[in-house]
């Protein structure tokens, strides 16, 4: 992996750095290209009606010659979920760990296109050789097992990306991050180190995961007389096994309810990532035939998502489990940044029911806090920083620590989506810009809802809309029927029907006017019906509906 | 105030219970209504479009005879905003201290209802006599200046309502609260508490305001070199005066900024609630004139606000200031829940734009935590605990402390909107249920906008509108013109041009087919197109617009 001439590393994040979610960066050197991860995000609030955010690759689609792969760090959507969608126009060989690749696997069958996909799972300390490049899956901890960082090696040098990490001395499953190799890797020397920003802000070390098992058994022991519900992330399967683990213990049944925690566990516990002691799972359906002090149940639900299983058991529409008053709800989760008011709204309905929620001393984070993105940066001591995973403010946050780690301030990037980052051992800077953004998934469109849709959507999401109809004689354009006002969404109009006669009013005399004057351009004639009505309905109401005039011709 | 025969006093909340915001109680006594607080509250998430939401008064307005005034505890929106709503339906005298009347007679004015009004002010210790009631006002401390608490005496006793308060030993304006009152009525006998409960599930004490200023100082001197931006509550006319001495003693000039603190800041500094040193406050024109090291700003937009002056300074759309490299800007707030990822959004855009923002250690509540709530508890010792002034799970929360400090449990009351409460010295229980709920104030429409239009703008803000236009020829049915297809926030047409065109096809082969067999009813007419279309298009796009079709004859 010589450098025979003067190519440079090419590193272009293509989504991730504005917000949380839609981690995708592509490494270039001449013809060879590897993406490290492939995930979605979730809509922001003004993203009306979408389900879910993918990453623009018309870079990747231009060169897609060069693209030899994806790497995935690990199985959580912001890294993944655009995996499917992305896959369909650019069918590449995915790499990874066994648990991610299960996860993955599940996703390409959903979606009918498994079997054209090559899939192939890497071990820590394992490397892959793809194109020019040499990558090494080193063992890292997170909130999902088989998490793993990358040591890309590049003719230019090393580039180390964490991916989503933290450091766990006692982790609940499998071996702790592999500092060791960190190390030695650092000691060979390191170009660039590419770090999670996501706790930057918070001070000291994340706690370990096996603190969260603790507190279950705390918990448990009491309130040993009330059924136990608790709900956390379907992917956090180390969590999972330290609530069986705290029920087997307690001698409990466990039930575990909510679609998604039920797939994952299903693949965790095929691939040997969970055990789950004998007889200790029971079916939903069994749960009747056994005291509810002799229950857990685990399940969705911990963000208030309002179509998951916690919120419908809050809101007494789940078909096979009601809150009773004495119910113990554990949180074992963190509101992620926008959900804290759905959270409440769960947390009300189930108090209101009688039931007790816990929602300290439950949870851990899977990033890591400053000091251990300080541990992580001194084993490595790269050349370059570049703070990755987190919004502006976090990976300035990391900024700041690193510069007191003594790397000085131009060796640090705060780069933006759609950078190309160009770097060998002599110097490092943003030389271009390609095509990026946020592609938007509506049902099965992709794409195919813009920001002029989005617009609509919130025009009549504010106010709703009036639909005023015309029928005109060709040739004459005399009014042969209407206008008629037809609103939805603006104003219910069994209250309102004196504004409703008025505004006809108002709109029959505009266009009388209008035709009198023999204004036969229908565009001319539609302004007027817009401008007279939207000019009364905001006197009136200040409110402004969209108005759509449609002519029909006779 | 003797109690002539068996009439007991009725607490009825008409708000306030289920959510923070719109808090409004009735006293009432035979012929006697007083009427504490009239607030509004901010719509939910779901309440698309929606300015604003005020409490259903119906029941006040059945028995408006008996209504002798609003009393009210201090001038937060959650307590005053309804007023000028309500006051226009039920003109009734209001009764409050200096700076909250001052607040209130500036809304009044703003719907030009100040003349018809007959507003009082009362001070602290004072008390007034209303139909079979007599109020005391008791000082308290707050986020706002003037903060009461009342002494309701009634026939069967007193009640003792905390209004909104924290204990701040060492308050920036005014006294401390007066505890030797609460003591005093106390021992006297206390029929019943009325404690607020936004910070019952925080262990400790709330830090006094005074603290905020240190760390202000602190900041201040720490960045001597910056511009210093500070974004707190408008209402917080203490927190201001902070800023100001602070200013001040660091030799620097002040710019107000944002509409409603300059309005709020004007009205307490006329009262004598806010001093500012000569010279201190600069117009924003004058802000040129300095250098940026010597001067502070104090704008509104803490809680990330859109249209609020921080946000728009942050987006470089405010018209007299930008963010440059190097300003400091300080959050003095909490995010109030909900706000949380708008704030986040508004500190990423100052961070993009090279500014250094201080979030923490400048913020403390206006509201008691639990050490202080079991102080007034110990101090009034109530025979019955009624917590107010929270969401369900706050009010549980109190209502667990309350119980250990040895209040029986049947004594401790959560009650519901609209709930009769009836009490005296023998018991208490709730005995009826009256009208109560949320009215949608929206542009000028105060309740005319109601679920349907709500269920209409979230259907249409989820996947738009479809609208089909078909003109019929009377007594044949013939079609004349279309099936024509408008679409508004469903697809960006040019995109879908080929599926806007099958859409067509289906529809005019399904109406086809309905006008053959012939289908005369328009209602029947309109299903087949309905549900035709929505089919076809629940098939292509797995999206459920909004499809509305209109017929016209002609």
């Amino acid at each position: 992996m010589k450098k025979a001439n003067n190519s440079k590393l090419k590193i272009i994040p293509l989504g991730g750095l504005e917000q949380i979610g839609m981690n995708i960066t592509a490494f270039e050197y001449e013809d060879s290209i590897i993406v490290v991860d492939c995930g979605l995000s979730f809509p922001e609030d003004d993203m009306l009606g979408i389900d879910l955010v993918i990453p623009d690759i018309t870079y990747l689609k231009e060169n897609r010659d060069k693209v030899k792969g994806f790497i995935i760090t690990h199985g959580h959507e912001d890294h993944i979920g655009a995996l499917p969608y992305v896959l369909k126009e650019l069918p590449a060989p995915i790499y990874a760990t066994k648990l991610t690749i299960g996860i993955i696997d599940h996703k390409l069958k959903e979606h009918n296109i498994l079997k054209q996909i090559k899939r192939k799972v890497v071990k820590h300390g394992q490397s892959i050789n793809l194109g020019c490049f040499r990558i090494e899956f080193i063992k890292t901890n997170h909130s999902i097992a088989d998490a793993s960082a990358l040591a890309i090696y590049s003719p230019v040098g090393i580039v180390v990306h964490t991916g989503d990490f933290k450091v766990d001395y006692t982790p609940v499953f499998g071996d702790a991050i592999d500092l060791q190799r960190f190390g030695e890797i650092g000691k060979k020397g390191v170009l660039a180190l590419m770090c999670d920003s996501t706790n930057a802000e918070r001070p000291g070390f994340t706690m370990s995961e096996k603190t969260v098992g603790k507190a279950f058994d705390n918990i448990f022991a009491e309130h040993k007389n009330t059924r136990i519900i608790i709900a956390t992330f379907a992917s956090n399967v180390d969590r999972v096994q330290q609530i069986i683990n705290s029920a087997y213990r307690f001698d409990r049944k466990v039930v575990v309810e909510g679609r998604s925690m039920v797939n994952i566990i299903n693949i965790a516990t095929e691939l040997g990532y969970i055990q789950i002691p004998d007889k200790t799972l029971i079916d939903i359906e069994q749960l009747k035939n056994y005291p509810d002090e002799k229950t857990v149940l685990i399940t969705t639900g911990s963000q208030g998502e309002s179509m998951a299983a916690l919120s419908r058991m809050a809101l007494d529409i789940h078909k096979k489990v009601s809150i009773k008053p004495g119910d113990t709800v554990i949180f074992s989760s963190n509101p992620i940044p926008g959900n804290e008011k759905a959270v409440s709204k769960v947390i009300n309905e189930l108090s209101m029911k009688g039931a007790e929620v816990i929602f300290q001393d439950a949870h851990v984070s899977g990033h890591a806090c400053r000091e251990e993105i300080k541990l992580i940066y001194s084993l490595v001591r790269p050349k370059y920083s570049i703070p990755i995973h987190g919004e502006y403010k976090h990976r300035i946050a990391q900024k700041r620590v690193v510069e007191d780690l003594g790397i000085e301030k131009e060796n640090v990037f705060i780069l933006a989506s759609g950078d190309v980052f160009e770097l060998d051992e002599n110097q490092a800077k943003v030389t271009g810009k390609v095509k990026n953004g946020a592609i938007l998934v509506d049902g099965l469109g992709v794409g195919d809802v813009g920001n002029i849709v989005l617009r609509d959507r919130q025009h009549l999401a504010e106010d709703g809309i009036m639909i005023v109809v015309l029928t005109l004689e060709r040739g004459s354009n005399q009014v042969l029927a209407g206008p008629d006002i037809v609103s939805r969404g603006f104003v219910y109009v069994r209250e309102a029907e004196g504004l409703m006669e008025e505004a006809k009013n108002v709109l029959e005399s505009s266009l009388d006017r209008c035709l009198e004057q023999g204004v036969s351009d229908w565009g001319r004639i539609k302004g007027t019906v817009k401008d007279s009505l939207s000019e009364f309905i905001w006197k009136k109401t200040k409110r402004r509906p969209m108005i759509l005039p449609i002519i029909m011709e006779v």
